[in-house]
């Protein structure tokens, strides 16, 4: 028995399947033939875009065009020339190896994305990373071509990375167990989305079984049992039933009004990071959607994106969600999520930096681009409008101004919007929570960002290993911060949401229901739960 | 007329000197004789060495052993072998020359100092370049020696050193106009110490004025004005005999217990950066220390200070406050200020990272040391014990567990302490105050912090120029804080303290006043200012 964490709920009994690491160690080399080393590197690049449009069509055969189009993203990072050009310069100025030059260029890319705030973002670092492995494969001549699995297989392996997850064949891939990983990784996420159980972190699981070994991967308690006796195979297969019914339960609340012992409807909502992800969350009965961040519009590419196709990319969210509430947060990028077209200054700190609602009132060239779409989209649905990092009155009367300017324009134009949308903040900042009182006079509606709210009330960054186990949703001065937020707007007859990882937290919905919050928004797959949960309390 | 920033208050009529910038442009040259470059860097040395033992011993004689102190510092730098290490070592692995190679080391530590909170810090980042630009002069055969001044002189500069600052001659030197600074930079807190009118940030002053022009310098508005009409002259020696009856005024303060109009005795007290700073507090009238930082003892040196030698600092302190409360605050360091011979992880946002309290915690080794040292300093005055970074109870329960085992290591080995010292905490971590009515009951004191309360409650670093618009002490959330906080110390009949910034500005005082608060802890030239606002509030 290895214990690990649990990254993703279920029991699974089955064979396991080691997937070799595919990561290669970078030497670094003086190179003198500088033109040869620069075309084996486009040899190494031609030959992954290659593989990559295999797998991509197995995959869309197989799999389907949603979990394909991960590898469309990695074509388009392999056939962006600044990203290429990145490495063939490299080559040319420290007159080094391709592995190195690529490395380098990796790493650049790797820090920018590494410590980002979404799980959307957070996964673009880890294709980013898929695809260097890639191309250092290539130029170590292993291919590293399409995954075949038979029935019944647990993956093993050090991490998984975005194209393996992608790979995987549900119908024949039970569960799988990583060396690395919190539950907050890459390949957790994945796991939660595609509801299988899974462990991570176990350390050293990849020495510990090998190929053919049966497997007990137990994703509630973060255990991995390697080839147990009958006994414990009995009972596990009691719980994987008991779980299978509980799952079927849960199901039969897709349609059903959330509603608490004390009588209060609430909205159980989701959060996403893009316009198709949508779907998911009507899938597991959300009824809403309490955080649409919009960062995903102006990531991987190189200029920013226009009016009319942010104004598609709403329209088709609120359309969907055919009249349920769909909360869409303003622009918050900066300092740790930096776009190519967009430079910003090297931030000591850029937690506490320059970002959000503040570099959008300072570029409101980008900020009314925004708004236009966000106000045209909302003559198509129940579009709501949030704006992030608010730690003053001033800042959300200024974001209102530059609103009705937008609206003005548009009015003049003869373009349709809602008059009458809802316009709101994230309470993240504690200042926002602790003058929450005056604010709710303004605003239509709160959400708090517990994320941030934890992070800045604790003075602690939930990313930074060594001071994590302070991050605690529990702390009594979190917990007194979120009570008075609620209040304040229901003082002033506004409601009150929530959309960080703690609204879908088991041990917080009781309080947070006691506390009267009007909405919890969380990944789909925490929807169920979370219904089931509140209409306990 | 020019307008600048307001450094330090006062009038000035003088004689213009205009201090040639030493600053040296240095050009990266591929070096093929090594040795001789080597060597080369090593006569720079030798000659700074030199030229700095000179200027100690004048300045020694004429200005005070205070003022010299900062050539020492210059001069164990110059010691230092692993400083003159690297650079000897950047020669030979670069074949670069000595001035680049100079160049990266010196980049290399002011990356470390330059963002510091704490302003003696600062001050050492700039004593970095100071002898920086004192060895490349001496590498371009530029001696560096010593200043001399006629009486009446307004010195004007491109910017002060450290070395420049120690040399201003107070019976010769009346002012100083620089074009660069801002209110906390190196010369902007030296004038403050000196007590002569500066202002800094004037753009071009250099290039403006010449040599034995007359420049009249105002402090208070902030602005120089050059070759002045007769009238003009007139109202401001008007103005400066006005400010120097104030200044008396205050001086009659020196002894005067501060009394609110209510009627309520408070404490206005010191912040200090090393053990001799406790002379100028007690020269401006303070009632005590109510921070005094300890990280100078762990700067500037290769190995961690012993308990001997900090105990030694600490009783000097405490001596020379004769009975007078001292409040020294355990190590604060992380980050932002790294230690030579304590490696510490790179952070992505070390404000909210692995420092101060959370260090000590984790490194019990370190912790124990410093609080033996204040134990047994704490037999020879009235020493307070302060723990920084404080978010949650469990920190300060565990901290004060750690103590009372050094206690009882004391009592086994029969050394002396106060069995009945106060601990209390910084308030400067929002979780603090927002949870202060829990916490009042097991400290002895608070003091807010408030240069990091504001920094997190707002999440906005105040070092960040994008942003620092965004810092305000006066917003109505840092208020509520402040507030809450006081109320709560009062409830369980413990005393609070402020020992940030706005605890000496005059815009917050009278609500400081109106709040309740009990000690007012400030740099000690802010000190009868505030004595005397507290007084009329």
């Amino acid at each position: 028995m290895i214990k690990g964490i649990a990254a993703s709920k279920g029991y699974a009994i089955g064979t396991v399947l080691i997937k070799e690491d595919t990561e290669v160690k970078v030497e670094e080399r003086r190179i003198e033939d500088i033109q040869g080393e620069k075309d084996r590197f486009e040899r190494a690049l031609k030959a992954s875009k290659e593989q990559l449009q295999q797998i991509k069509e197995k995959a869309e055969k197989e799999l389907g065009a949603d979990k394909a189009a991960v590898f469309e993203s990695h074509m388009m990072l392999l056939e962006d020339p600044e990203f290429a050009g990145a490495v063939l310069m490299g080559i040319e100025s420290s007159k080094v190896n391709a592995e190195k030059a690529l490395e380098d260029v990796l790493n650049m890319y790797a820090g920018i994305f590494a410590a980002m705030e979404d799980e959307y973002m957070r996964e673009r670092g880890a294709d980013i990373k898929d695809v260097g492995s890639r191309i250092l494969a290539n130029l170590a001549g292993k291919a590293v071509g399409i995954s075949e699995y038979k029935d019944n297989t647990v993956v093993v392996a050090h991490d998984l990375t975005p194209s393996d997850t992608a790979q995987l064949d549900r119908s024949k891939v039970i569960a799988f167990l990583t060396n690395i990983g919190g539950r907050t990784s890459h390949s957790a996420i994945m796991a939660r989305t595609l509801e299988i159980p899974a462990v991570v972190g176990l350390q050293d699981i990849t020495s510990a079984v090998k190929d053919g070994d049966t497997v007990i991967v137990d994703g509630v308690e973060g255990i991995a049992i390697v080839n147990p006796d009958a006994e414990t195979v009995k009972a596990y297969e009691a719980k994987k039933e008991a779980y299978k019914k509980e799952r079927e339960e849960l199901k039969k609340l897709i349609d059903v009004k959330t509603v608490t012992k004390a009588g209060k409807r609430v909205e159980v909502a989701g959060n996403i990071g893009k316009p198709e992800d949508v779907h998911q969350v009507l899938a597991n009965g959300g009824d809403g959607i309490g955080l649409f961040r919009t960062e995903f519009l102006y990531m991987d590419r190189d200029d920013m994106p226009g009016e009319e196709e942010q104004f598609e990319s709403y329209k088709y969210a609120v359309e969907k969600m055919e009249g349920r509430p769909v909360v869409i947060r303003t622009l918050d990028i900066g300092g740790d999520k930096k776009l190519p077209y967009l430079p910003l200054p090297e931030e000591m700190n850029p937690f506490l930096g320059y970002r959000a609602i503040r570099l959008c009132l300072d570029r409101t060239d980008i900020f009314k681009i925004q708004l236009r779409a966000l106000l045209r989209a909302s003559a198509f649905g129940n579009l709501k409008i949030m704006f992030p990092m608010i730690s003053s009155l001033e800042e959300f009367l200024k974001s209102k101004e530059i609103l009705e300017e937008c609206m003005d324009e548009l009015r003049t134009e003869g373009k349709e919007f809602n008059e009458n949308l809802e316009t709101g903040i994230m309470v993240e900042i504690p200042a926002a929570a602790v003058n929450a009182d005056e604010l709710a006079k303004y605003v239509d509606f709160f959400s708090i960002g517990t994320n941030d709210l934890i992070q800045y009330t604790l003075a602690a960054d939930r990313m930074n290993e060594k001071i994590s186990y302070l991050y605690n949703p529990m702390h009594p001065a979190v917990l007194k911060l979120i009570k008075m937020t609620i209040e304040a707007a229901h003082k002033e007859g506004k409601w009150c949401g929530m959309c960080g990882e703690m609204a879908g937290d088991e041990k917080a919905i009781p309080t947070l229901v006691e506390y009267g919050l009007d909405e919890f928004s969380m990944s789909a797959s925490s929807i169920l739960n979370a219904k089931k949960l509140i209409m306990e309390n």
